[in-house]
């Protein structure tokens, strides 16, 4: 993704990544259009020819934060649900890890909801939200394999549960500013039983042991 | 809503409804901003003075088509409501009555969708959608004291209900190719587990008796 790949110096490596701080700050406040490289290098108080070293283009840079952020919430939920094979452990702890990686993520969070909306990124928001898609199709089969879940349409779910969170999310943590963990716990419970996974028992260890 | 409040003869009603259907049809097929009120008179093989007879601008007309069609949506959900007061009825009715209308207005449907992503019709695309979550809010509150769902935030569950319902519907129906009763059997049976209104019991009567 990055279009220059050049070896990076210590410095080199810190001056990049507060390139790309300040650039998802500015995104996220002004928005994509009215935001300029000159913005950008300006409140880094260096020239463009800095931005230029690391990016092509304005439109590059939005990209590769669009990119590298779904590869860090992708890794975030890969870690939350190494810890444990059972089906009903795994998805929830996947939801929980969206559901914190957004709210530990917001600027980066409205960067995707910008791209969603927008003719230019739409297709690459559309192609970085189809590989959470993906993961999340691969813990539903394995749980309908395991019988942990109804059986049915894979993508579907996969797709509800992301509408889920993302409404129960907004509405609770912005509208109702109610906490990550209460609002979490609500999307939880609603999707595995959307899935047919609880089966009236109740869900162990909604509370992460912190 | 409709800016020009004539008394309208049955000839002007016919008109007017006219104007309206290729209206619809116009801005589903080509979009808002290429739709010009000359495309729509030209359709209709009448002059412009016919347009500024009922209405008084484009903006005009395309607000009227967003606050009608969803006042024919809640009509259409209220009816199919109306026939039980037991809200584990009353929930999948309202919800497979929502599909069913999505599915058999597409052009008002994506006049939605526009508005929903648009600068200017977004906040009465909101405003509109708000009357459908109000109505959800009131069968679920009316669910709860009945002891037929969880407790829970009925707004936050009524959004989450309303976003299952348009991802597995956008999903079953565009992506898999499945038909609406299949799309609105799943629909349900997530958003009636989800709110924990089945309890592992089978959801009676499924499919509408024809």
């Amino acid at each position: 993704m990055v279009a220059v790949d050049r070896s990076l110096t210590p410095r080199g490596e810190e001056r990049r990544a507060q390139l790309l701080e300040v650039a998802t700050a500015r995104f996220a406040e002004r928005g994509y259009r009215a935001t300029s490289i000159a913005d950008i290098v300006d409140s880094m108080g260096v020239g463009k020819g800095v931005f230029y070293w690391y990016f092509r283009s304005k439109e590059e840079l939005f990209g590769y934060l669009l990119s590298a952020g779904m590869t860090d919430l992708r890794r975030c939920q890969l870690a939350a649900v190494s810890h444990s094979d059972d089906p009903l452990v795994r998805i929830p702890a996947a939801i929980r890890a969206a559901v914190r990686w957004a709210a530990e993520h917001q600027q980066l969070t409205a960067l995707f909801e910008f791209a969603h909306r927008d003719a230019t990124f739409g297709p690459l928001a559309r192609r970085l939200q189809d590989l959470l898609i993906d993961d999340a199709v691969n813990e539903l089969r394995a749980a309908m394999d395991a019988g942990a879940i109804r059986r049915g349409d894979p993508i579907g779910q996969a797709r509800a549960i992301l509408a889920v969170t993302d409404a129960l999310a907004t509405h609770g943590l912005h509208d109702a500013h109610r906490s990550i963990d209460e609002v979490t716990d609500d999307i939880v419970v609603f999707c595995l039983d959307g899935l047919g996974g609880r089966k009236g028992s109740p869900v162990p260890s909604l509370k992460p042991a912190v």
